[in-house]
């Protein structure tokens, strides 16, 4: 693995892009060449890399045929246009927008399926899954061999920088409005986001699935390799700057077995099981951390068949930069 | 119904005892005489009430002989010591605390098991459930008719105020000490809670169980009287003043019938159902209102036999103080 890559970030001044180019620093992943690709608004800025300030650029007249990998990290209307592209030029991909379809970009989490890598072939097209579905196979996946799914119960609870630097900004600008005691008009979410829980993140379909939903559930089955599971989700905007919450019920084909359920999770990679008693949350536990945080692991309520926990994550990390840039070490080490 | 009744208020000077003097006033509650009663911080306090200012005592010698009707919104320890001498007097008591056992003190909610209060005799004693198991009953009592449940799954999202006067001051300094840039303690929560999600609400039991869930999971199965329904509860203390906010997943016997459940929703008593596309929040919909409002109705993702919905409700309000005061007129006007 001495051999170094040329690559492109589309989106790198975002959220998730600029998490991204540090991760590639942070990890000495073999780049020889970064292109840092986004839209108008970075015209003329720089990123720091390995003691350089690299220039962005724009995407429009970039030449994707100078690059081997090219990670996708802006809007999914951005992949769909410039994805094709890059792969007439002969580039390999890794897209985190959710825009290809799981049939075109398979959702891999190197702790549950990185074998799908096997099944494909130059240039390879993958995509990271939505930062919830990432943050429930990497608990989930090491509980497979022990016990048998029926059923995922799961409301995710998503920060505002799921929705990229305008959430933040406008959570931080209600808040202060509101202390200030001054009248609100909400801009970016629809209403008030600040001291209160929206029910939904985006624009529902006929049947009321929001698309973050229907992506979790799609994306859960196929990283777990378990297409008939049983998944209902819902996600919530709550008024949190970084990190995820996921509030989750197994329902499984027999009694579950604390002890062993805890084990596994302890010596699972990418995950930090939190003491029985205690608890992790997004900040101060999760948000600036690789692991996927895990606590609250107890049987059902009213049926001993039932696994419910809680689970912490980082967003912009594990939930869609870290993931893609683990993705991006594997292709280079045995495929690229 | 001409008749008017004494009645005394422990805990008058509480989040929650606050609301209940000023429904007993807005609902003409036939009071006749109403005694204030609260701890040492609240000596010397008065409330208004009907144009008087209402002057608050000190609960240690109260006469409970003077009055019919006792509700008790102070802490569990506070029913615990001064149910029994209320009991003695020949009053009846409505509790809010969840201090006593299910068996001694039926939960009632009159949307869903009025019929309750005929099994009970006279000095009548019944309780409140918590704010999230009267919310779901709110719900789910005009559906029975309609679907039979094999179970709930309830992820229950808790304002700050559910911990009364506390949890609010505490939010509310600690989110204006960071966007200040000033550093945290935390003082009444165990961590920060602003822009921040806790998984559990009070400290959980040997089996991982908080209060708070196993209350709402024995409240609702008694006042949906249903006692062998699966209920899978967890309850985590969300950045919100006021206004509880649940996401509900119910798993049927059978395909659910949208329009159906529509419909009985629309025709339900205390239930405000807004429209499909539509959700309804705590701030700018249920807090300060009657009703608990509905939305997000969709089945299952990945089974047709699943209903999910969102519930918000003012914990203040119906949650508590509301359903308390309508308990307070059935027993008058069919019991006392
Ligand atoms: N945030 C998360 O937690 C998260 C998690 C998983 C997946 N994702 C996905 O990751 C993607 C980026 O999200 P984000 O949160 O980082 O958003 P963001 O903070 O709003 O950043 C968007 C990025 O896209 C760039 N961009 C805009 N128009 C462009 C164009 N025409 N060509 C190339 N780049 C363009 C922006 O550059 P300018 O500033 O110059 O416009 C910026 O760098 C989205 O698809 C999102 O769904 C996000
Ligand atoms: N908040 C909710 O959403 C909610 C919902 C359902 C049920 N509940 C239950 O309702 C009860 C009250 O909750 P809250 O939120 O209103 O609490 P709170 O705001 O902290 O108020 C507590 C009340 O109890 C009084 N009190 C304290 N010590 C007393 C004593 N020795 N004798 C008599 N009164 C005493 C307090 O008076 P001082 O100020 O003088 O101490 C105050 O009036 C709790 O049991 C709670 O679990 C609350």
């Amino acid at each position: 693995m001495s051999q170094s890559f040329a690559i492109a970030v589309v989106g790198a001044t975002g959220t998730v892009g600029e998490t991204l180019v540090q991760l590639l620093e942070e990890r000495e992943f073999p780049v020889s060449d970064l292109h840092l690709l986004a839209g108008r608004d970075s015209q003329g800025h720089s990123l720091p890399f390995r003691g350089k300030n690299l220039r962005v650029r724009a995407i429009e007249d970039f030449d994707f045929s100078q690059v081997r990998l090219v990670f996708f990290a802006a809007e999914a209307s951005i992949t769909l246009e410039y994805a094709p592209r890059a792969r007439a030029a002969g580039c390999s991909l890794i897209d985190l927008s959710g825009a290809l379809p799981l049939e075109q970009a398979p959702r891999v989490v190197p702790e549950a399926n990185a074998d799908v890598l096997d099944t494909l072939s130059t240039p390879y097209q993958l995509a990271s899954p939505s930062a919830a579905a990432t943050a429930l196979a990497v608990v989930l996946a090491p509980l497979r061999s022990l016990l048998t799914l029926r059923r995922v119960n799961v409301t995710a609870c998503l920060a505002v920088s799921a929705q990229g630097h305008e959430g933040v900004t406008e959570l931080a600008r209600q808040t202060t409005e509101l202390l200030n005691m001054r009248p609100l008009e909400p801009r970016f979410f629809d209403r008030q986001i600040a001291f209160n829980l929206l029910a939904q993140v985006g624009v529902p379909d006929d049947s009321g699935h929001a698309h973050s939903e229907i992506r979790l559930a799609a994306e859960t089955r196929q990283v777990l390799g378990d297409s008939g599971l049983k998944v209902s989700a819902t996600c919530i905007q709550a008024p949190v700057f970084f990190g995820d919450s996921l509030s989750v019920s197994l329902e499984l084909e027999s009694v579950v077995d604390l002890v062993a359920v805890r084990e596994a999770l302890e010596g699972a990679t990418g995950v930090e099981l939190v003491d029985a008693g205690d608890y992790p949350t997004v900040v101060g536990d999760a948000v600036g951390q690789d692991a996927v945080y895990v606590g609250r692991l107890r049987s059902g309520l009213t049926d001993d068949a039932e696994l419910n926990l809680w689970i912490a994550s980082d967003n912009a990390r594990k939930g869609s930069a870290l993931n893609a840039v683990q993705l991006g070490e594997l292709l280079i080490k045995h495929y690229l």
